[in-house]
């Protein structure tokens, strides 16, 4: 079955899916997106998704493009008509087509709204989760506003490359008090004398949807969490490390630098969270 | 007649040209461009132009789209399919379509190539320039490599927004020592005590091809330039002040953030290198 994508308005052929070279998603990295994840047929925390969409929309000033009840079927709808049962649905809005100018458009425009969903491999994923990942260190370079989920993520695309050139699947980011902010498309986490840590909400990171939930699981499972940046160092000597997304949930992390994290495997606590963590998340309406 | 657009080895109907939604300019502002004046009929400085796209693409590791007497060509080529003679030209290059992920992809995909030309029209960038342009500042919370052109512009966008909401023409970023970078899509200079300054070139501003362009314009003019960073205090206090752009080549600015500037009207300075500019900026091969 061939996929099909979300544009403005239509369902399309992905392979012909397109968008105009002046939407300023394209010349001016002028748009947010949001991942989803799609599990046993079903969106994972969709609701929080949305309400971070939101956030990002108003804090650009990009009025939504469809009503959420509207939104919502389109993305169910999307999910339907590819038959995905496991995998990532990925939604994106811009600020819509206009001749290029930095300023917004002078008459507003239609923002533009792309939706695609994908298959993941669960079995892959389950089997990094098992083994662990290593991450590497990079300097985190981004602009102020991390904290705003926009499609201006080339310093990430770099840092995750910087990863793959080491041998590593993941960059975390440090900023320039020498402590780490996040994964290039995850929040970190460690283990340190039985406490979780993890870095509190700024402007200088994105708060993942996966992240909030595991603090949830975390507190339902009488582990105590902490809410405080740490460095490269306390990362080594921690019991262990891991990471969440919204695609991977909750991946063990091993080493950092070349540097082994505890006994240089997926601690425990890790193992418990990624367990755990379907049964805290918000399971949508079964789709596919 | 209807605009012409050059989209990846086709020269397309501007209203139908379009990018798939996995490019990655699209989904990860993974990509570069350059602007590029038209005047009368031919390319300002594009040599220089075309030099520094091949360093944006060296520095993100994205190889060339065409060989580079090839890529003259298809300049050449959309400005005379669109008869512009007075306008600009604007190219951006992408590291093409490939599935979604941070990381580049394992096989290298062709970059994608857009190019579109459009009139400009010169008597109101004439009045613009006559009457001058009033600049706020804002502060500088871009990445770190901002030398670097690539499309990753959003914070650029919400400057110059700034700039409009508060009735300016412009943005100026401060950065955290509370010296002024650059503009939102130009580079700052003012005059103090007859000698005109701007800020030496590193990876905290883009160096402008015009900025390039008016230094040797100064130099012939026996003006003397320091390459210093300024405030905006000394902005407040400057005999003038201007900005370059390769679409607006040299503006006066005449207050910032609300104060005048001088006698708050175009200094003598500014509007020699105006006029000097396109005697001295090298001028193409006539096209259309």
């Amino acid at each position: 079955m061939s996929r099909i994508a979300y544009v403005n308005g239509r369902y399309v052929p992905f392979a012909h899916a397109s968008v105009h070279i002046e939407d300023r998603g394209y010349q001016l990295a002028d748009g947010v997106y949001e991942a989803c994840e799609i599990l046993d047929g079903s969106l994972v925390d969709a609701r929080r998704h949305l309400e971070r969409l939101s956030r990002s929309l108003d804090a650009l000033r990009i009025s939504a493009p469809l009503a959420p009840a509207a939104l919502r079927f389109v993305l169910d709808e999307t999910v339907r008509r590819n038959r995905v049962r496991d995998g990532l649905l990925y939604l994106q809005v811009t600020r819509g087509v206009a001749r290029r100018d930095h300023g917004f458009p002078d008459k507003p425009v239609k923002p533009a709204l792309v939706v695609t969903v994908r298959a993941l491999d669960r079995k892959k994923i389950e089997a990094t989760a098992v083994a662990g990942i290593a991450v590497i260190t990079v300097p985190d370079d981004r602009w102020g506003r991390v904290d705003i989920k926009t499609t201006g993520l080339l310093p990430n695309v770099l840092a995750r490359q910087a990863a793959r050139d080491a041998g590593a699947k993941d960059a975390w980011f440090v900023d320039d008090h020498g402590l780490i902010t996040e994964g290039a498309s995850s929040n970190a986490w460690i283990v340190k004398d039985g406490v979780l840590l993890t870095r509190p909400s700024s402007n200088r990171i994105l708060t993942g949807i996966t992240m909030t939930v595991v603090k949830e699981i975390a507190a339902g499972l009488q582990m105590k969490v902490e809410e405080r940046a740490f460095t490269p160092e306390e990362v080594r000597s921690a019991s262990e490390a891991f990471l969440t997304s919204a695609t991977q949930t909750v991946i063990p992390v091993v080493s950092i630098d070349g540097y082994n994290i505890g006994s240089g495997k997926p601690g425990p606590l890790a193992i418990r969270l990624r367990e755990a963590f379907h049964r805290t998340a918000e399971i949508g309406p079964k789709i596919a």
